[in-house]
C-alpha cells in the first residue's frame, strides 16, 4: 500500500510500539469496526483490521506474525497475547464476519413482510450489502477456509450452513406457495448466494454503481431466477 | 493425499528419477489431458499436472519446486528445464486453462443457432462443463491470479475479458431483439459468469448430480436470471 511504502524507514522503530503509539495512517478499520465485540480491547480491534488488511494483500500463507504486528504498531508479543496465533487470528475473523452476516440478515427477515418475493429481495440486498462492506473478510472467508484447522472449520461451515438454510427455507416456501416457478429451488440457491457473494471480488467503492444500486439490482436478478415476478 | 503418505519413505530416492521411472499412481492427469498442447513432451504433461495437484492441495505459495517434482517423480531440474520456474509453471497452467476454456465455448457458439435463449443456454452449458472437467484449475485461475507477475497478468485477464464478451454480446443481443427482459444485462452477466464459474468449487464427481445434469440445470437458471423464457 502506498502509505506503506512512505513508511518504510520508520517500520523498525515502530515494531516495538504499543497501541497508544500507533499512528492511525497503517490501518483504516472501517469494514472492521462492524467485526468488533463488545470484550474487544482498542489492542484486538486494531489487530483484527491489521491482519484483515495484511492477508487480504499477502494472502494468508504469504502473511507473517510480524507483518501484522508492525501494521498494528504492536509486538509480535501483543499478538499472541491476545490471539494465541496467526491461525486464531484468522479464526476470529472467520467467525467475527460469518456472525456479523448472520446477525444482519436475520433483522432483515425479522423485519421483512410475509409475502416471499419481498421476503428473498431484501434479503440478497442484505447479503449483497455486507459482502461490499466487508469485502476482503468474505474473500478471506472464502478464500483461506482451507487454512482452518479442521475443528473450527466444522464450525464455520456450520454457521455457513446456518446462513443458507435462510435462503433455502424461503425460497422452498416461494416455490410452495406458487409464487416461484423455479424446478430447481436448490440450485437457484446455491447460484444466488455465489453470485451475491462473489460481489465482493468485484465491487470497488469507486466503481459506476453505489452499493446500495448493486444491491437492488442483485436483488432483481434473485426473484428472477426462481422465477417469480421480478417486479415484486 | 493418501498415497503421498504412503509413499514417504521412497520420496528421497523418487526424487532423482526421471519420467521414465514414475510410478503413475502420484498423479493423476485426466483432468489436465484438456490442457495439453501439440508442443508438449511427456515430460511437460506430467508436470503440469503434477502441478495443479499440489497446488490444489497446497496453494501456490505452500508449494515448493521441490514438492512438485516429487510428484512427478523428476528432479527439480527438470522442472527448471521446461518451465523456467514455478511462477511460470503457474502461468503455463492459467494459460492453458483460459484457453481451453475459450476454444470449448466458441466452438459451441459456432454451431449453435442463431436464437439467442438457445444460445446463451449452450454457452453456460458448456462453461459449466468444462467447470466440472478442470475444477482445480479453474480454482487456481481464480484464487491465485494475484501470485502472477503483472505483464503476465495483463495477457491473463485479457483473454478472460474475450470470454467474457462472448457472455456481454450474446445478452445484449437478447435484450436488443427483445427475447431476454433484463433491465440489468451487464449484472445479469456477471451473475451467469459467478455462479457458473462457481460450480468448480463445489460439484463433487460423487455427488447427486452428474455434471451433465449440473449443467443443463445451469442453462436453465441463466435464462431465468435474464428473463427470457426458460423453456425456449
Amino acid at each position: 500500500m502506498a502509505d506503506d511504502a512512505a513508511a518504510g524507514p520508520q517500520r523498525a522503530s515502530r515494531g516495538r510500539g504499543t497501541p497508544a503509539h500507533r499512528t492511525t495512517a497503517d490501518v483504516t478499520p472501517t469494514s472492521s469496526d462492524a467485526l468488533s465485540r463488545p470484550s474487544d480491547t482498542p489492542g484486538t480491534r486494531i489487530l483484527v483490521a491489521a491482519a484483515v488488511e495484511t492477508m487480504a494483500e499477502k494472502g494468508y500463507n504469504g502473511t507473517s506474525v510480524r507483518d501484522i504486528a508492525d501494521r498494528a504498531g504492536m509486538s509480535p508479543a501483543v499478538l499472541y497475547h491476545y490471539f494465541g496465533s496467526k491461525h486464531d487470528l484468522l479464526v476470529a475473523i472467520m467467525h467475527r464476519t460469518i456472525d456479523h452476516l448472520i446477525e444482519r440478515c436475520e433483522a432483515v427477515l425479522d423485519a421483512a413482510p410475509p409475502d416471499p418475493a419481498r421476503r428473498l429481495r431484501r434479503l440478497v440486498r442484505e447479503h449483497v450489502l455486507v459482502h461490499t462492506e466487508l469485502r476482503r473478510e468474505a474473500v478471506l472467508g472464502v478464500g483461506e477456509m482451507h487454512s482452518i484447522e479442521p475443528r473450527e472449520r466444522a464450525l464455520l461451515i456450520a454457521k455457513r450452513d446456518r446462513h443458507e438454510r435462510m435462503f433455502h427455507r424461503l425460497v422452498n416456501d416461494g416455490v410452495a406457495s406458487g409464487a416461484f416457478g423455479t424446478p430447481f429451488p436448490s440450485e437457484a440457491v446455491r447460484g444466488i448466494l455465489t453470485m451475491a457473494t462473489g460481489v465482493s471480488v468485484w465491487f470497488r467503492e469507486d466503481g459506476p454503481l453505489t452499493a446500495a444500486e448493486v444491491a437492488d439490482r442483485f436483488g432483481r436478478l434473485a426473484l428472477a431466477l426462481v422465477e417469480a415476478d421480478p417486479d415484486a
